[in-house]
């Protein structure tokens, strides 16, 4: 099977908005083997959306829309459509219950306005939109199925996710299951050749994509297939079988993030935590406190962006910064122990390196990075060499010292 | 003049890589007058390419392509672009000549696979690529004009704004001039409404484009015409007509951030800044110290996410926070001074507020923050509300706090 996107809407033909729809689209057909031929914009024009919609039913089998839907440009699109397909507008009770569903939950009064949303093309069945009044209208004709969707992304995906590929796959009498494993510590390339071996034996219903971001790379499972049991199955088996190549990189799964399971992991244990930060100049108390709720387990940071404040406030002697430089295992490991004893948390995170693009030297180049986890028993410290994007160094030395907390919550 | 945007490979089509470049030089078309009639993504497939080709130049006088030049892939759109054109490959001195200065610029030998990048249909005009070895090509052919470039963003970008639109510009006898303002404190539909008779009265061939993101506005005015002087004074009188209606809003231009203004400020005026932050998690710090040399007048920050940090670390009395809670102008006040006192800096920000989505009250509802500045002569405090997503929320706490800063600093 073939597929189409079209794409319509003025404000992508100036530029004003970024099609980011298309290539989510054909990603999701990608994984359910249906291959995208081509993706198309064009303005909120009829006879442009006559002629693309012509074209493309002559390569395809399958041609998403979206956009045209709002309650003030739906004219164009559904009556293109009734045109397109011979037919006219009628009431759609299913659409109008979904419009009323979505106002009475807002306590909002159905305007005249929405009424007209649940006109549709005589020809079409409606597609449940959970999220928005304008309707996903499924049409088929000589063999092609067209399927018209609102451009909202949120509406669209819920759509695509809830309603569209479900359907799809049964039409194609298919089923799809994902798991998304998160890895810090180890760049894509080098994870890339640690698993080859276990990728190479995975079953070839199974597919693996590297999805990178900075500070860590996500490791995305896809089971295609017929039966969902025997693709759930090699799901687990895959997952088991990759840790002894890089279980010590694994952190999470699916939507969880860094800060997410760190936190939910000193939540579970009871435990508190403080930071000592030098050159991630507040990063990692930032990243910890955008989780809501975070104040059960987090105390507070002192951000040390000078000897003298690592000395006066967290208690690193002057003589340790003297005989071995801010950038150093003694520096980290006094300035972890030191806020930890000061601000009374059970674990404490220190970070102390140097970011750039100034500063380095032939002995410590930019990059340079020591941190050190203290923990009610013991205090450890690391050298890391990152590289030399100021930005990237503060994200990967974050990711790396939660990393090394996670490390030691998870002992 | 219409134009359409053909991007070229494979990865589009899978959903690999998003669309972004297409809406980018929509943007620059449209500014300049150049109307775009369809944006169209195709796959590296010979047959695809040519039939796209054919059925733009139908419909268009402008044909941009993108994509399908790297070293690897170099054969199918060059070759394709020859088979269009039926002409043939030859060596071009001009490509050769930058792929030569930018790999001895890296010092490194040119390799035979980069040298074959200089290899272009006969009868294009090879266009300078700043910051890449496949080269941009120009075709004009029956009053169709083609340009062939890479498809790495800041390559396009580079040679879109150094080279393509100048060129255009020439071939249509006209002259583009933009200015950036960036504003905080004002949301967009407010400052519309703020600024509408000043952009009633701006002259038709001065566009003004409202460029929203979180916690400011920036507003872009582009003149376009065919006299230089004529649209520098227009776009300086407009600028300058703008400041009476929403001056106390702007702080910054073109590629300014809030960060780097503030810390122009501090540095030209030889300041020190430190901050205590509550509800925006280190998120100051974190902005300020992204700024490579910040660590010329930013001495630190304590991040206190407890009551009691607040007290003992910033020297909040017990009483303040007892009598009038943590989120209140005595307490911020109390922290402003209490980190600038210890951490000897000329200024300190300070920030306490209900970042949400719990721990709002009838009195004190999400969103609630206050925010003071400590200068060397007095403290300041002033009271927020904000809305309710807690990540919106810090952004917009931290905005504000610094252009308070910025206030001061400028007085």
């Amino acid at each position: 099977m073939l597929a189409e996107i079209i794409t319509i809407g003025d404000e992508l033909l100036i530029g004003q908005v970024i099609d980011t729809n298309s290539a989510w689209m054909a990603e999701q057909l990608n994984v359910i083997g249906i291959k995208v031929h081509q993706i198309t914009s064009i303005s909120d024009d009829q006879q442009h959306i006559l002629t693309t919609l012509k074209e493309a039913s002559e390569r395809a089998q399958l041609i998403l829309i979206t956009g045209g839907l709002g309650p003030t440009k739906d004219d164009i699109t559904k009556q293109t459509l009734c045109k397109y397909f011979d037919t006219s507008l009628v009431f759609s009770e299913t659409a109008y219950a979904n419009v009323e569903k979505l106002f009475s939950a807002r306590g909002v009064a159905v305007t005249e306005l929405n009424r007209l949303q649940a006109m549709v093309p005589a020809n079409c069945r409606v597609v449940a939109n959970p999220n928005g009044t304008a309707p996903c209208m499924w049409f088929e004709k000589n063999g092609c199925i067209y399927i018209s969707m609102p451009g909202v992304p949120f509406e669209m995906k819920a759509i695509m996710e809830q309603e569209i590929i479900p359907q799809l796959l049964t039409k194609l009498n298919r089923v799809i299951i994902h798991r998304t494993l998160l890895t810090e510590g180890v760049g894509e390339s080098h994870l890339a050749s640690l698993i080859e071996p276990w990728e190479e034996s995975l079953p070839s219903f199974v597919k693996l994509a590297y999805l990178p971001q900075p500070g860590m790379v996500r490791l995305r499972l896809t089971a295609y297939g017929t039966d969902r049991k025997v693709l759930q199955n090699a799901i687990d088996k895959a997952e088991k079988e990759l840790y002894p190549y890089a279980g010590n990189f694994i952190f999470g799964f699916d939507n969880d993030t860094m800060e997410s399971v760190v936190g939910q992991l000193l939540r579970s244990k009871g435990m508190t935590l403080s930071t000592a930060e030098s050159c991630t100049g507040g990063n990692i108390a930032q990243l910890i406190t955008s989780i809501a709720g975070s104040s059960d387990y987090f105390k507070g940071s002192i951000v040390a962006y000078s000897n003298e404040i690592k000395e006066q406030f967290l208690g690193v002697p002057h003589k340790v910064i003297a005989e071995n430089g801010a950038v150093s295992e003694q520096t980290v490991i006094a300035m972890a122990e030191g806020i930890r004893t000061r601000f009374l948390t059970d674990f404490a995170i220190s970070v102390s390196g140097i970011a750039g693009p100034g500063g380095g030297t032939a002995e410590k180049p930019v990059g340079t990075t020591w941190i050190a986890i203290a923990t009610p028993t013991e205090t450890i410290a690391r050298k890391f060499l990152l590289g030399d994007h100021r930005g990237r160094n503060i994200r990967k030395a974050s990711m790396a010292a939660l990393n090394m907390l996670r490390g030691k919550l998870a002992e």
